[in-house]
């Protein structure tokens, strides 16, 4: 199996931003040390809950101290950006790193984002398709193109650098209804399942897909498919439960008030991100035992084998682990990665 | 004084594009390692001219792999992006290298990179105060605002993370007629002095912005106007015009072809651009050696250093070299640094 970092930087102390950062890049270059895969590295704006806003940039930076670990962004909210520049910074990453940049990208789902943007929410599944349509071109296309679509226009297109990797960094978009995991596999992108879902959800997604990816006529294989889950082994459960509770409690609140509208009028939201209405419901308090049960990796590090267990027998053989949430602790994420290394990873060796 | 590096990436052999990216970067090191203060990176698109088209993102790896050397836009362009997206990216940069950002803008000058972009060339005086104004109040003003502009409007903006400088990174303008020297001036920014003009109008251009400093009752000092110069030092005079003419030929007539119109219809280049009617006609062959003479610092270390000192008695104490260019071999850019900082550079240690 592969094991990497679903990695993003918070802010729970507002005057802290560098030592969060120096924090979350520390954890990267520790994970690559320790034998982790990969580093996927979130994108939000405007909100404490997500401070890493430029992905590309922060991805460049840990190209250049780091040697082998895959660097990705999970994801990149392709509605936000001039695809042109999308395409111009991740080639650039690409060639940086030489070739290690995984392409994770998706439409967005907060409210907020597209609200101090000021950009129509109900436009994203369409940006969304307009950008992919472009970046791919101009990665892959030999000769200047003229492109006219919906949101942009280019002419005699054509950029530098190209990505190194041919024909391009493997691209990873985010789903979880039937209807977007079939549009994935039709489209025959890899798939990024959140962290959000339990178990048993996760082993019906990956199935859908893999069905999905046959019927197209496209080539299966696990490593195909990449499942974000939020990760913490100590000594003990005890321990882990009070270790992770308030820095995770913390990060999914926050969650709730930037990715919701104002006033939690979550009728606000377009049709197409229905599935995000109960989750920003500022109704529903968060539920820690619930998430500890059937969705996150904590625990001592047997009850986190037994979960990398369950999940692999569902079929998921790339699991990247959310381990920086809401201000834990900078030594203890540094020591569960290690432990995780030391006594779960040897395991599951291949 | 100080000295630092004025840097581009070319591709005169399309097949090389990761190779002339890691000799660059290599440059930036290596430079660092023979006491050079600073090294400013450019930004173009779409030609083979300048293969540095995201300039955070590359500064960025340079912040991973460099520890006291000052990085600088020279220039990010900014009527090219959306300015909430610079701010966060150039925040980024100022945060991952510990401050050293130095914040280079201008409005570009070349009308294919504006075609392309499908950008009105008659907007980017318009376009770049528009996006002056956000970036700096997205930096510095403590609460949320809005911007209705006529070209970016926004939402109850804050953005994260913010630079680590107060209260933000130096801002550095390129500018070179009366008018724009006094508006620089004007807004309390810092100057930049392209690598084109004779050594005559530099010091004209100096006592200008010197004046116009001290009218708008700002502070002058000599560190606030950076000059780059093309620079190569090198054994004998004979072996510095063999080794830079072909080059530099090429850098200069790549230059011309992206920057004209086609059909070298240079009227299309609204008023403002005026001042690039000429530099981009193509009936105009450059001239090498009136270049030679009086622009840049090409040839033995002797020379190299006169030059210096005819610059640093116009008021010059900040100088930038620009020493990669159409290809010109790795191996004699080290050479020249090297040279440079042995021979050169003792003589104007302060």
């Amino acid at each position: 199996m592969r094991f990497g970092l679903f990695q993003s930087v918070q802010l729970p102390d507002p005057k802290s931003e560098a030592r969060y950062y120096k924090e979350a890049l520390e954890q990267v270059v520790w994970a690559e040390k320790l034998g982790f895969d990969s580093a996927w590295l979130t994108e939000h704006h405007f909100s404490r809950h997500g401070i890493v806003s430029s992905t590309f940039t922060v991805l460049a930076y840990l190209a250049g101290v780091t040697n082998t670990i895959r660097l990705g962004s999970a994801v990149t909210v392709l509605p936000f950006h001039n695809p042109i520049q999308v395409a111009e910074q991740a080639a650039t990453v690409d060639l940086l790193s030489n070739g290690r940049l995984d392409f994770g990208v998706g439409r967005g789902f907060q409210w907020g984002e597209y609200h101090k943007l000021n950009i129509a929410m109900d436009e994203a599944s369409r940006r969304f398709e307009e950008s992919m349509e472009v970046i791919t071109k101009a990665w892959s296309q030999e000769e200047p193109f003229d492109h006219q679509g919906e949101f942009w226009r280019f002419n005699d297109m054509t950029i530098h650098p190209r990505p190194v990797q041919t024909p391009y960094p493997p691209v990873w978009v985010a789903a979880s209804s039937p209807a977007s995991l079939a549009r994935v596999a039709r489209n025959d992108w890899n798939l990024m399942i959140g962290q959000g879902e339990p178990y048993d959800q996760v082993a019906q997604q990956v199935e859908t897909y893999r069905t999905a990816v046959g019927e197209a006529g496209y080539d299966y294989r696990p490593e195909r498919v990449v499942v974000a889950r939020p990760m913490y082994t100590t000594t003990s459960e005890d321990k882990a439960r009070r270790d992770t509770e308030a820095p995770f409690m913390w990060f999914k609140r926050t969650g709730q008030e930037v990715g919701a509208p104002p006033e939690n009028r979550t009728e606000l939201l377009p049709d197409e991100f229905s599935s995000y209405r109960r989750r920003f419901s500022r109704d529903t308090e968060f539920d820690y035992d619930a998430m500890f049960e059937n969705v996150a990796l904590f625990g001592t590090p047997g009850q986190v084998a037994e979960r990398v267990e369950t999940l692999r027998r569902s079929g998921v053989e790339n699991l990247i682990f959310f381990i920086n949430y809401g201000g834990i602790e900078h030594h203890k994420v540094m020591d569960s990665l290690e432990l995780f290394a030391a006594q779960v990873m040897p395991q599951f060796a291949d």
